[in-house]
């Protein structure tokens, strides 16, 4: 439900109303891919303002297992969380298995990165699955392709194989309070974006997703892409999810663009590497002078981290390894984000969004941001560097970029 | 000060006025060697019960330096611990780096197993140190040794060392309001003990250290060490502090023998490695049948782990590798100390301990303790192979196996 319309962009807030509650939107979920937000706990994902998080559907299938989270009761009573979860539909992490997966029209074929053990994930199946893991929201199963690295013949095919198996996810889905939520592909094309927003908007889904972005295509082509989309949905009052974005600058940039929902792992994993996500441009704990730095992170943030702690004693933490130094940084880039949103969402509610724009620019570490100072940078530029491609096209890349891909998101 | 003498054993229960607060004795403490007690923050450390921390001066120096703790306001505002804060000598730590170290008189010089860079460390040295760092209690500096693999020649050697080196950390210490505990040595030798712990007695120290132990000697070796050092201490009313000890069934045995206050990596360290301690035992939640079980760690524990989360979902977080795990079972193997270090002294305080004494004992994990099933053990026989050898003698052990022990207390 949308509650406030931006007028000088297409930015819009929302309620996404959910069985563990009321999501206000734009925001950002955190991702607990093992039913756990990396060395967080409930408590402290609640008090960095959490409203929903992720949880990934193949990791969780494959381990604990589905039917085992399901004998518990489901996700939320196994972690103990107790506001909205949305899962993924496991489409992209097995596309991207490459050469341990095989895609045919009646779903992929692929080998656990595990044990090896050979698994058939189709619309039903993954259905079945999340249905099992009992989330607020599942996806509808897709075929992801590598934007940049896909002819428009290929991103047609997997799109229109996308749209069949959309159909099949909708049929499939039988759980009563849970939404499903449908992703549109087209690549990096416009016209096939726009084909594939009005084929799914003309489904019966609760959400719609924006599937095929966030990976190695350029921030010009993520907007046109975006644009094409949000065009052919014009008018449609659900929610749009952009699937793995995760930078201040890029999701404002997206929410601009009629964007009301994102995920991903950058901001924790950013922090376990040391990097502080602060208001306009970013910190790097690792470096020497912040062990003679007294003041918090951000003294601009109130999480529990900035509120405690010097930047000395997490740049040590960081220096002797500590596990305490992941989890506080965590917390403050996570809350960063939550907050960063938050205004976000108060300048459109407020009719003020145009007004507040330059300012929320700088904070999200926009272009002209002033350095930081040695060894820091502005976050001017999206993280890309610090992200695997986070599609690849089935059977097109290399065994050792797909392997990457798929270790990179085990970690997570 | 002491509260309570048990009657049928050389038990009992007293207070220790710190700065920081009173720390009701016996009691167990947490290690936070690097200022932080691995994966946990000040605010859990509190709801487990901890009453005081240890810091490890060896550590601290080398990284960030007692300096820089020093300007940022001493240990307790750097980690944002606000209870009472012991640091040790670095005697330890140092005598351990074997060939990276050189002891004569004056005091022991080392290479820092960080860098390389040398060092000397003499008990004025220590003591500047431990002030700098701003514990609310300071340690002498010693020259411990390896108790079984040393002649009574070396260990008399370095007993009367520790003896002249504890007359000038006296000397050296002046910080207001820190107490400093002097350190007993003598080995396995009961002569040898009781006549250090006679002549330490002697000092003004505010608390005694028995030094030397829970290293590798067995447990018969090590009651007949506590005994005699105890007799030569018989109507002492300062407390009773053993380094190092770190199981419930050693430390109730060392309690009844008439110590105080204990220490150790131990609980978690196995805690790291999915071994729970449990009421009568302990679980190794890296087994398989875990995964079923919707129970919480110990059904009698009233930690923030056990009140939440079951052992399936523990178990999951083991096998995924998650840090939330590390950090679940940390704090609920803390709590399982603390609260077994409470209940030895309830009942020493009500005149109970004689008659509760079979029921701590299999609390403990005491002799014929069932065991909990396939792969998990009781924890009736002290857990030696977990421990690296605490005490090396300086020059005697083999380069591996000092390494081995230097990296292991870095590790921690």
């Amino acid at each position: 439900m949308i509650t406030a319309q931006d007028k000088s962009s297409r930015a819009r807030a929302g309620e996404l109303r959910l069985g563990h509650g009321v999501v206000q939107t734009p925001d950002f979920m955190p991702v607990g891919t093992n039913a756990t937000v990396k060395s967080l706990d409930p408590e402290e994902l609640k008090a960095l303002g959490a409203q929903i998080i992720l949880a990934n559907t193949y990791h969780l299938y494959l381990r604990p297992g589905h039917e085992r989270v399901q004998r518990f009761g489901g996700l939320h009573e196994f972690m103990q969380w107790d506001r909205p979860i949305l899962t993924d539909s496991g489409g992209f992490q097995v596309v991207s298995l490459g050469p341990l997966m095989r895609i045919n029209e009646e779903g992929a074929k692929f080998s656990s990165h595990l044990d090896g053990s050979m698994h058939l994930f189709t619309p039903e199946r993954s259905i079945e699955v999340q249905q099992a893991l009992g989330p607020d929201i599942a996806v509808a199963f897709d075929q992801p392709v590598m934007p940049e690295g896909s002819t428009d013949r290929e991103v047609r095919r997997a799109m229109d194989r996308t749209h069949r198996w959309a159909v099949r996810s909708l049929r499939a889905h039988s759980r009563p309070g849970q939404a499903l939520f449908g992703i549109a592909q087209g690549g990096i094309n416009p016209e096939l974006r726009a084909e594939s927003a009005t084929y799914i908007r003309s489904l019966p889904f609760d959400g719609i997703n924006l599937g095929g972005l966030a990976g190695d295509e350029t921030p010009e082509q993520r907007n046109t892409a975006i644009d094409a989309t949000v065009t052919a949905l014009e008018g449609d009052l659900r929610v749009r999810y952009l699937m793995g974005l995760g930078s201040p600058v890029d999701l404002l940039e997206a929410v601009l663009r009629g964007v009301d929902l994102f995920d991903s792992v950058l901001p924790a994993r950013v922090a376990r590497n040391g990097q502080a996500w602060v208001t306009g441009g970013r910190l790097n704990l690792r470096n020497a002078r912040h062990l003679d730095e007294q003041e918090p992170v951000d003294a601009q943030c109130d999480c529990s981290t900035c509120r405690r702690f010097s930047r000395a004693y997490l740049a040590h933490l960081f220096r002797a390894e500590e596990l305490l130094a992941y989890r506080l940084l965590t917390i403050h880039n996570l809350r960063h984000m939550s907050a960063f949103m938050g205004e976000v969402r108060r300048a459109i509610a407020s009719g003020t969004l145009a007004a507040e724009l330059p300012r929320l620019r700088a904070a999200a570490g926009g272009p002209g941001t002033p350095r930081l100072g040695a060894g820091d940078e502005p976050g001017a530029v999206p993280e890309r560097g610090a992200m695997q491609p986070r599609y690849a096209a089935a059977g097109r890349l290399r065994g050792a970029q797909q392997k990457r891909a798929v270790a990179s998101e085990d970690k997570e």
